[in-house]
Protein backbone atom coordinates (compact mmCIF):
# COMPACT_ATOMS: atom_id res chain seq x y z
CA UNK A 1 0.00 0.00 0.00
CA UNK A 2 1.18 3.23 -0.76
CA UNK A 3 1.04 6.36 1.23
CA UNK A 4 -0.16 10.01 0.58
CA UNK A 5 1.43 13.33 1.97
CA UNK A 6 -1.96 13.94 3.59
CA UNK A 7 -1.53 10.58 5.52
CA UNK A 8 2.22 11.55 6.78
CA UNK A 9 0.87 14.98 7.66
CA UNK A 10 -1.68 13.90 9.65
CA UNK A 11 -0.34 10.75 11.63
CA UNK A 12 2.41 13.13 12.46
CA UNK A 13 0.14 15.65 13.62
CA UNK A 14 -1.96 13.16 15.77
CA UNK A 15 0.83 11.67 17.42
CA UNK A 16 3.48 14.39 17.58
CA UNK A 17 1.03 17.53 19.15
CA UNK A 18 -1.26 14.72 20.71
CA UNK A 19 1.79 13.42 22.40
CA UNK A 20 3.20 17.61 22.77
CA UNK A 21 -0.22 18.37 24.63
CA UNK A 22 0.76 15.61 27.55
CA UNK A 23 4.11 16.48 27.77
CA UNK A 24 2.42 20.41 28.40
CA UNK A 25 0.32 18.52 30.70
CA UNK A 26 3.17 17.50 32.98
CA UNK A 27 4.54 20.71 32.88
CA UNK A 28 1.56 22.25 34.25
CA UNK A 29 0.98 19.78 37.48
CA UNK A 30 4.96 20.26 38.09
CA UNK A 31 4.91 23.58 38.56
CA UNK A 32 1.73 23.62 40.64
CA UNK A 33 3.04 20.69 42.47
CA UNK A 34 7.03 22.59 43.36
CA UNK A 35 4.37 26.28 43.90
CA UNK A 36 6.56 27.89 40.88
CA UNK A 37 5.10 30.30 38.57
CA UNK A 38 4.00 28.39 34.76
CA UNK A 39 5.68 31.52 33.32
CA UNK A 40 8.97 30.13 34.57
CA UNK A 41 8.91 27.35 32.58
CA UNK A 42 7.15 28.68 29.52
CA UNK A 43 10.38 31.10 29.47
CA UNK A 44 13.16 28.59 29.89
CA UNK A 45 15.34 28.33 27.04
CA UNK A 46 18.07 25.77 26.51
CA UNK A 47 20.57 28.29 25.49
CA UNK A 48 20.13 31.99 25.90
CA UNK A 49 19.75 32.69 22.14
CA UNK A 50 17.12 30.00 21.19
CA UNK A 51 13.59 30.57 21.66
CA UNK A 52 11.24 29.77 25.11
CA UNK A 53 9.35 26.78 25.76
CA UNK A 54 6.08 29.14 24.87
CA UNK A 55 7.30 30.16 21.38
CA UNK A 56 8.56 26.66 20.58
CA UNK A 57 5.26 25.11 20.56
CA UNK A 58 3.55 28.40 19.34
CA UNK A 59 6.34 27.64 16.25
CA UNK A 60 5.71 23.80 16.37
CA UNK A 61 1.95 24.53 15.63
CA UNK A 62 2.45 27.06 13.48
CA UNK A 63 4.54 24.86 11.20
CA UNK A 64 1.89 22.52 10.71
CA UNK A 65 -1.77 24.21 11.09
CA UNK A 66 -0.39 26.36 8.04
CA UNK A 67 1.30 24.19 6.51
CA UNK A 68 -1.85 22.44 6.41
CA UNK A 69 -3.56 24.99 4.75
CA UNK A 70 -0.83 26.05 2.15
CA UNK A 71 -0.58 22.19 1.22
CA UNK A 72 -4.66 23.02 0.68
CA UNK A 73 -4.30 26.18 -0.90
CA UNK A 74 -6.54 27.41 1.86
CA UNK A 75 -6.44 30.68 4.16
CA UNK A 76 -3.96 30.31 6.76
CA UNK A 77 -4.82 29.83 10.20
CA UNK A 78 -4.08 32.75 12.57
CA UNK A 79 -3.12 32.22 15.95
CA UNK A 80 -2.12 35.20 18.13
CA UNK A 81 1.11 34.95 20.19
CA UNK A 82 -0.19 35.31 23.65
CA UNK A 83 -0.10 32.31 25.65
CA UNK A 84 0.75 33.15 29.18
CA UNK A 85 0.17 29.56 30.21
CA UNK A 86 0.41 25.40 29.77
CA UNK A 87 -3.92 25.42 29.56
CA UNK A 88 -3.39 28.04 26.41
CA UNK A 89 -0.45 25.94 24.83
CA UNK A 90 -2.45 23.49 25.24
CA UNK A 91 -5.48 24.63 24.03
CA UNK A 92 -3.53 25.66 21.13
CA UNK A 93 -2.57 22.64 20.20
CA UNK A 94 -5.60 21.43 20.00
CA UNK A 95 -6.70 23.83 17.48
CA UNK A 96 -4.03 23.49 15.72
CA UNK A 97 -5.06 19.40 15.53
CA UNK A 98 -8.22 20.12 14.75
CA UNK A 99 -7.49 22.56 11.88
CA UNK A 100 -5.14 19.53 10.27
CA UNK A 101 -7.26 16.83 10.76
CA UNK A 102 -10.26 18.95 8.90
CA UNK A 103 -8.31 19.84 6.27
CA UNK A 104 -9.11 18.08 2.97
CA UNK A 105 -7.23 15.07 2.00
CA UNK A 106 -8.13 15.55 -1.61
CA UNK A 107 -7.48 19.14 -1.50
CA UNK A 108 -3.98 18.48 0.04
CA UNK A 109 -2.73 15.31 -1.99
CA UNK A 110 -3.64 17.04 -5.28
CA UNK A 111 -0.48 19.44 -5.06
CA UNK A 112 2.20 16.40 -3.98
CA UNK A 113 3.90 17.15 -7.00
CA UNK A 114 3.17 21.15 -6.93
CA UNK A 115 5.93 23.17 -6.64
CA UNK A 116 5.33 25.43 -3.86
CA UNK A 117 7.05 28.62 -2.84
CA UNK A 118 7.91 28.20 0.85
CA UNK A 119 8.82 31.60 3.25
CA UNK A 120 12.38 30.50 4.09
CA UNK A 121 13.33 33.99 6.04
CA UNK A 122 13.91 37.70 5.08
CA UNK A 123 11.75 38.05 2.50
CA UNK A 124 13.33 34.61 0.85
CA UNK A 125 11.34 31.72 -0.48
CA UNK A 126 12.56 28.13 -1.22
CA UNK A 127 10.73 25.98 -3.98
CA UNK A 128 9.75 22.68 -2.71
CA UNK A 129 6.69 20.32 -4.04
CA UNK A 130 4.30 19.41 -1.93
CA UNK A 131 5.84 15.68 -1.18
CA UNK A 132 9.05 17.62 -0.21
CA UNK A 133 7.46 20.00 2.11
CA UNK A 134 5.68 17.71 3.92
CA UNK A 135 8.39 15.16 4.65
CA UNK A 136 11.13 17.30 4.95
CA UNK A 137 10.28 20.55 6.19
CA UNK A 138 6.74 20.38 7.54
CA UNK A 139 7.49 16.88 9.82
CA UNK A 140 10.86 17.72 10.17
CA UNK A 141 10.08 21.44 12.07
CA UNK A 142 7.04 19.81 14.12
CA UNK A 143 10.01 17.08 15.64
CA UNK A 144 12.29 19.87 15.90
CA UNK A 145 10.38 21.88 17.99
CA UNK A 146 8.04 19.76 19.80
CA UNK A 147 11.73 17.72 21.35
CA UNK A 148 13.18 21.31 21.95
CA UNK A 149 10.23 21.37 23.63
CA UNK A 150 10.24 18.43 25.85
CA UNK A 151 13.94 18.39 26.61
CA UNK A 152 13.24 22.42 27.85
CA UNK A 153 10.26 20.77 29.85
CA UNK A 154 13.04 17.59 31.16
CA UNK A 155 15.65 20.52 31.44
CA UNK A 156 13.53 21.99 34.03
CA UNK A 157 12.85 18.93 36.26
CA UNK A 158 9.81 17.71 34.63
CA UNK A 159 9.51 13.81 35.26
CA UNK A 160 8.44 12.96 31.45
CA UNK A 161 10.24 10.38 29.31
CA UNK A 162 10.62 9.02 25.71
CA UNK A 163 7.17 7.87 25.80
CA UNK A 164 5.56 10.61 26.31
CA UNK A 165 6.70 12.08 23.49
CA UNK A 166 6.04 8.94 20.97
CA UNK A 167 2.26 8.44 22.53
CA UNK A 168 -0.36 10.89 22.57
CA UNK A 169 -2.02 9.95 26.63
CA UNK A 170 -4.12 6.89 26.33
CA UNK A 171 -3.18 5.92 23.08
CA UNK A 172 -2.51 2.08 23.17
CA UNK A 173 -0.35 1.55 20.20
CA UNK A 174 1.42 3.96 17.97
CA UNK B 1 1.90 11.26 -6.94
CA UNK B 2 2.06 8.99 -3.94
CA UNK B 3 5.13 7.88 -1.41
CA UNK B 4 6.32 4.90 -0.56
CA UNK B 5 7.80 3.78 2.75
CA UNK B 6 11.22 3.75 1.28
CA UNK B 7 10.96 6.94 0.41
CA UNK B 8 9.92 8.33 3.76
CA UNK B 9 12.70 6.62 5.00
CA UNK B 10 15.33 7.18 2.42
CA UNK B 11 14.54 10.91 2.34
CA UNK B 12 14.47 11.35 6.26
CA UNK B 13 17.50 9.45 6.99
CA UNK B 14 19.65 11.47 3.84
CA UNK B 15 18.09 15.01 5.48
CA UNK B 16 18.56 14.14 9.44
CA UNK B 17 21.80 12.00 9.55
CA UNK B 18 22.92 14.39 6.93
CA UNK B 19 22.47 17.22 8.86
CA UNK B 20 23.72 15.29 11.81
CA UNK B 21 27.06 14.61 10.61
CA UNK B 22 27.33 18.63 9.90
CA UNK B 23 25.79 19.56 13.78
CA UNK B 24 29.05 17.19 15.00
CA UNK B 25 31.28 18.64 12.77
CA UNK B 26 30.42 21.87 14.20
CA UNK B 27 30.64 20.53 17.72
CA UNK B 28 34.26 18.81 16.87
CA UNK B 29 35.61 22.63 15.29
CA UNK B 30 33.92 24.21 19.01
CA UNK B 31 36.17 21.62 21.05
CA UNK B 32 38.91 22.87 19.39
CA UNK B 33 38.53 26.68 18.90
CA UNK B 34 37.88 26.64 22.75
CA UNK B 35 40.30 24.07 23.54
CA UNK B 36 38.33 22.03 25.34
CA UNK B 37 38.58 18.00 25.07
CA UNK B 38 35.99 16.37 23.23
CA UNK B 39 34.65 14.34 25.98
CA UNK B 40 33.64 17.02 27.58
CA UNK B 41 30.61 17.39 25.19
CA UNK B 42 30.11 13.85 24.17
CA UNK B 43 29.35 13.15 27.87
CA UNK B 44 27.29 16.57 28.19
CA UNK B 45 23.36 15.76 29.07
CA UNK B 46 20.50 18.28 28.86
CA UNK B 47 19.01 16.36 32.52
CA UNK B 48 20.89 14.41 35.18
CA UNK B 49 18.70 11.23 33.42
CA UNK B 50 19.10 11.75 30.25
CA UNK B 51 21.35 10.10 28.07
CA UNK B 52 24.18 12.06 26.89
CA UNK B 53 25.54 13.23 23.33
CA UNK B 54 27.44 10.28 22.39
CA UNK B 55 24.48 7.74 23.35
CA UNK B 56 21.67 9.83 21.36
CA UNK B 57 23.88 9.55 18.18
CA UNK B 58 24.11 5.83 18.97
CA UNK B 59 20.52 5.61 19.13
CA UNK B 60 19.49 7.82 16.25
CA UNK B 61 21.55 5.51 14.03
CA UNK B 62 20.86 2.68 15.82
CA UNK B 63 17.05 3.41 15.04
CA UNK B 64 17.11 3.91 11.72
CA UNK B 65 19.90 1.47 10.20
CA UNK B 66 18.06 -1.56 12.50
CA UNK B 67 14.73 -0.19 11.57
CA UNK B 68 15.95 -0.56 7.88
CA UNK B 69 16.93 -3.87 8.64
CA UNK B 70 13.85 -4.88 10.00
CA UNK B 71 11.61 -3.78 7.52
CA UNK B 72 13.32 -5.01 4.61
CA UNK B 73 14.13 -8.17 6.55
CA UNK B 74 17.58 -8.34 6.23
CA UNK B 75 20.46 -8.80 9.07
CA UNK B 76 20.79 -5.83 11.57
CA UNK B 77 23.66 -4.09 11.34
CA UNK B 78 25.47 -4.09 14.56
CA UNK B 79 27.74 -0.94 15.45
CA UNK B 80 30.02 -1.17 18.51
CA UNK B 81 29.14 1.99 21.00
CA UNK B 82 32.80 2.79 21.29
CA UNK B 83 32.72 6.04 20.11
CA UNK B 84 34.61 8.19 22.37
CA UNK B 85 35.48 10.83 19.24
CA UNK B 86 33.37 13.81 17.28
CA UNK B 87 35.17 12.24 13.76
CA UNK B 88 33.98 8.38 15.46
CA UNK B 89 30.38 9.87 15.30
CA UNK B 90 30.31 11.16 12.29
CA UNK B 91 31.82 7.95 10.96
CA UNK B 92 28.83 6.37 12.50
CA UNK B 93 26.44 8.54 10.85
CA UNK B 94 27.94 7.72 7.77
CA UNK B 95 27.78 3.77 7.60
CA UNK B 96 24.45 4.28 8.75
CA UNK B 97 23.28 6.24 6.14
CA UNK B 98 25.35 3.86 3.45
CA UNK B 99 23.25 1.08 4.99
CA UNK B 100 20.03 2.59 4.68
CA UNK B 101 20.39 3.93 1.42
CA UNK B 102 21.93 1.08 0.04
CA UNK B 103 18.87 -1.49 1.40
CA UNK B 104 16.29 -2.54 -1.48
CA UNK B 105 13.67 -0.34 -1.89
CA UNK B 106 11.10 -3.22 -2.94
CA UNK B 107 11.97 -5.64 0.17
CA UNK B 108 11.36 -2.14 2.41
CA UNK B 109 8.20 -1.54 0.59
CA UNK B 110 6.98 -5.40 0.70
CA UNK B 111 6.42 -4.78 4.14
CA UNK B 112 4.27 -1.68 3.99
CA UNK B 113 1.21 -3.69 5.56
CA UNK B 114 2.92 -6.21 7.41
CA UNK B 115 2.33 -6.33 11.23
CA UNK B 116 6.36 -6.54 12.95
CA UNK B 117 6.77 -6.95 16.18
CA UNK B 118 8.88 -3.93 17.63
CA UNK B 119 11.25 -4.33 20.34
CA UNK B 120 9.38 -1.82 23.30
CA UNK B 121 11.86 -2.34 26.41
CA UNK B 122 11.56 -4.60 29.16
CA UNK B 123 11.15 -8.22 26.84
CA UNK B 124 8.25 -6.24 25.25
CA UNK B 125 6.91 -5.76 21.64
CA UNK B 126 4.79 -3.68 20.22
CA UNK B 127 2.79 -4.47 16.97
CA UNK B 128 2.98 -2.49 14.19
CA UNK B 129 2.50 -2.24 10.47
CA UNK B 130 5.95 -1.19 8.55
CA UNK B 131 3.94 1.88 7.38
CA UNK B 132 2.93 2.49 10.97
CA UNK B 133 6.79 1.72 12.36
CA UNK B 134 8.47 4.07 10.13
CA UNK B 135 6.11 6.84 10.08
CA UNK B 136 5.73 6.93 13.83
CA UNK B 137 8.64 4.92 15.25
CA UNK B 138 11.86 5.35 12.97
CA UNK B 139 11.18 8.84 11.73
CA UNK B 140 9.84 10.07 14.97
CA UNK B 141 12.80 8.40 17.42
CA UNK B 142 15.22 9.63 14.55
CA UNK B 143 14.19 13.43 14.78
CA UNK B 144 13.88 12.73 18.43
CA UNK B 145 17.36 11.77 19.01
CA UNK B 146 18.75 13.81 16.42
CA UNK B 147 17.13 17.30 17.26
CA UNK B 148 18.30 16.18 21.54
CA UNK B 149 21.58 16.04 20.47
CA UNK B 150 21.29 19.35 18.51
CA UNK B 151 19.99 21.08 21.95
CA UNK B 152 22.73 19.55 23.59
CA UNK B 153 25.41 20.84 21.27
CA UNK B 154 23.42 24.30 21.24
CA UNK B 155 23.44 24.27 25.29
CA UNK B 156 26.66 23.72 25.74
CA UNK B 157 27.75 27.12 23.59
CA UNK B 158 28.08 25.57 20.17
CA UNK B 159 26.86 28.09 17.37
CA UNK B 160 24.59 26.36 15.25
CA UNK B 161 20.94 27.11 14.13
CA UNK B 162 18.05 25.66 12.78
CA UNK B 163 19.34 25.87 9.42
CA UNK B 164 22.04 23.14 10.67
CA UNK B 165 19.41 20.72 11.90
CA UNK B 166 17.01 21.22 8.05
CA UNK B 167 19.87 20.23 5.98
CA UNK B 168 23.18 18.57 5.82
CA UNK B 169 26.34 21.01 4.64
CA UNK B 170 26.26 21.94 0.81
CA UNK B 171 22.52 20.70 0.55
CA UNK B 172 21.28 24.17 -1.54
CA UNK B 173 17.62 22.93 -1.15
CA UNK B 174 15.40 20.61 0.82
Amino acid sequence: MSLTISQVLKTTTAQTLGALKGVLAKGQAHAEAIGVEESVFLNARLAPDMFPLVRQVQIATDMSARGASRLAGRDMPSFPDTETTFAELIERCDNAIAHILGTSDDAINANADTVLEIPAGKDQTMPMTGTAYTLSFIVTNLNFHATTAYGLLRSQGVAIGKRDYLMPPGAEAL
